[in-house]
């Protein structure tokens, strides 16, 4: 692939991390301390194998945003929570979860000098996808109860002691994952056509609208994407408008059944004209390998939920229209998802021969 | 951290992938079909923890590789030899390899459109290494012999079958990585005063000092750094001056014995006046949780082991000098070193109550 560049050198500008990069856009003062591990400005890669797939001069690109220095999108948002935090001189931050929000929480905490505290359910034994709050320095706390209970002693902890909460309600976070909106038109130029996203907890949807709304008031853009909501069948509120007592789904990272950021959700996909749908595991695994075996690029199964969504409705997006597939994180979170559903061969006991060797290649 | 930028907005010009950045530098012509997943632009972060260490204003950063699409510095040579590959119109490549090599050399030949083939002993059953390489759909196949005859078979596949050797000996590979040398030197606006850096198989030491060298012939950089090479205490062949039959270290990235680049590596260190010292596995343990827990930034163990050796020999440096530690991989790469070497607290079974976890918390 080659991109043009209108002015040599101007692309080697470091990076200064997205508070910095869009300080105009964000609630951020000249003294607001900054807390930064230059997340943001991760790749906007052309996807070709799946363009191929749907044709018509459609021009697909991934947002890759699991190369944030957590592994995923989560960095956008933490950098504002941690930033802000630290402005209003806390000590410590705390959040329930499990997941990418930990690692962020955790790692933005530490290296803004803070503690980190981590609530999670008793029992939970995935201890993997705990291993990089661990690393971070977080302490991590399991309570005999479930998630729910979880999320309620965490505000309560942030209401009556001096403890800032960095769970999805703190409103720094949406601020911050706005940006992504903010790098997709700096590098298109202008908004894509459809924004295809995955929709666990509803704030990264919410989040990119806002960003595009705001760059369009600026005048950065001409137009606004339609925002094409996917969440997993098994987690799918949005799609059946109420919540889903018990969710279940190989992407973890959106099996939420009852989002957060329900209502601002509803209204980006209002205003925009857009839709939720609901995609298989079946369909969301199928586009993980396509990713990964296709275009060398490997994601979370939910991050896979944007592309799958696409190819599910490819016979609705206009010829010659521009889509961005929103992958939300590294694949490298998820190890065994790759293990178990890999269709890569993998030929045991060959002899040490030269002959034997080439045989097994099918030469 | 704040950096100034010389020009509004020009941090926003897309990275184009380091082949179409440094294509003056690099052996590619205008019709070499550029195989890329936009890797390279990896931050450099700047660590005050570990500045504060050794304190007299010694600047320190460290240039996180492990934000490369596949995870590792790997990529920056994979780009180019996948590159060059396709170029000689090339349908498969193989190589020998456990780990990093294997993950970028499956995603680039898969990107590219080419099969991609990796070797490795028999009864290799760490499957977790080898996830991404069968991610991204190489054909995985296990010899019964050990390493080095894995390596002696591709070499021969390469010469006897129309597939390309993409292990450390394809010289394109240090091509990609001196890229990272331009990059440090694009941002501080000058060499740094040191290099350190993890050294294994001697390669990417040799290409860092190949970089510096041509941009200072073309006077982007005043200064030369100093080569500071650290290896593993017990894979340390180049501070030894002889090979090690039987390397052990739990940084396995860098678990070699008899390094590939050794000569080159030689040049470099003598040449810079810099030198190779041993780390041994304790104090490279103690880099990688000091860079996770203070610094918010989460590496492969062989990579803290260029923060490790700055911190050994800390007296040497020169009061005012910039330092970069190059970190090669990213931590999720290795989840099993994170859950056994944390220091963290993990407290279970707390009542679900707001009281007893403040409690717990030290409240």
């Amino acid at each position: 692939m080659t991109l043009s560049l209108s002015a040599a050198k101007s692309y080697r500008q470091p990076w200064p991390g997205l508070i910095e990069a869009y300080r105009e856009y964000l609630p951020v003062s000249e003294t607001t301390p900054v807390v930064t591990l230059l997340e943001g400005n991760t790749p906007l890669i052309p996807v070709p194998a799946i363009a191929q797939r749907i044709g018509r001069q459609v021009r697909v690109f991934v947002k890759y945003d699991g190369l944030n220095p957590t592994g995923s999108f989560k960095d956008r948002g933490m950098t504002m929570a941690i930033t802000k935090a630290k402005e209003a001189g806390a000590k410590a931050v705390i959040c329930a979860s499990t997941g990418n929000t930990s690692a962020a929480a955790a790692a933005y905490a530490k290296r803004g000098g803070m503690s980190a505290f981590v609530l999670i359910p008793d029992g939970y034994v995935a201890l993997g996808k705990l291993a990089q709050a661990l690393v971070y320095g977080a302490e991590v706390l399991a309570i005999k109860g479930n998630f729910d209970q979880a999320l309620e002693i965490v505000r309560d902890m942030a209401e009556n002691y001096p403890i800032t909460l960095v769970n999805s309600v703190n409103p720094y976070r949406l601020e911050g994952q706005k940006t992504a909106a903010f790098e997709i038109v700096d590098v298109l130029g202008d908004a894509p056509d459809w924004l295809c996203i995955p929709v666990g907890n509803a704030g990264n949807i919410s989040a990119y609208w806002m960003g595009f709304c705001q760059y369009h008031q600026a005048g950065k853009c001409d137009r606004l994407p339609k925002m094409m909501g996917f969440q997993a069948a098994g987690a799918a509120p949005l799609v059946h408008g109420q919540p889903v007592a018990n969710p279940e789904t190989i992407a973890t990272a959106i099996r939420i059944g009852n989002p957060a950021s329900w209502e601002l959700a509803i209204a980006a996909q209002s205003a925009s004209q857009g839709s939720f749908r609901a995609v298989t595991d079946a369909e969301i695994l199928d586009a993980y390998r396509l990713l990964a075996a296709s275009e060398g690029i490997f994601c979370e199964p939910a991050s896979a939920a944007s592309v799958a969504g696409l190819l599910q409705v490819k016979d609705q997006i206009p010829t010659g229209a521009t889509v961005v597939c929103v992958l939300t994180g590294n694949g490298l979170k998820d190890p065994d998802t790759a293990i178990k559903h890999n269709q890569s061969q993998f030929k045991q006991g060959i002899p040490a021969e030269l002959k034997a060797v080439a045989e097994a290649m099918g030469f």
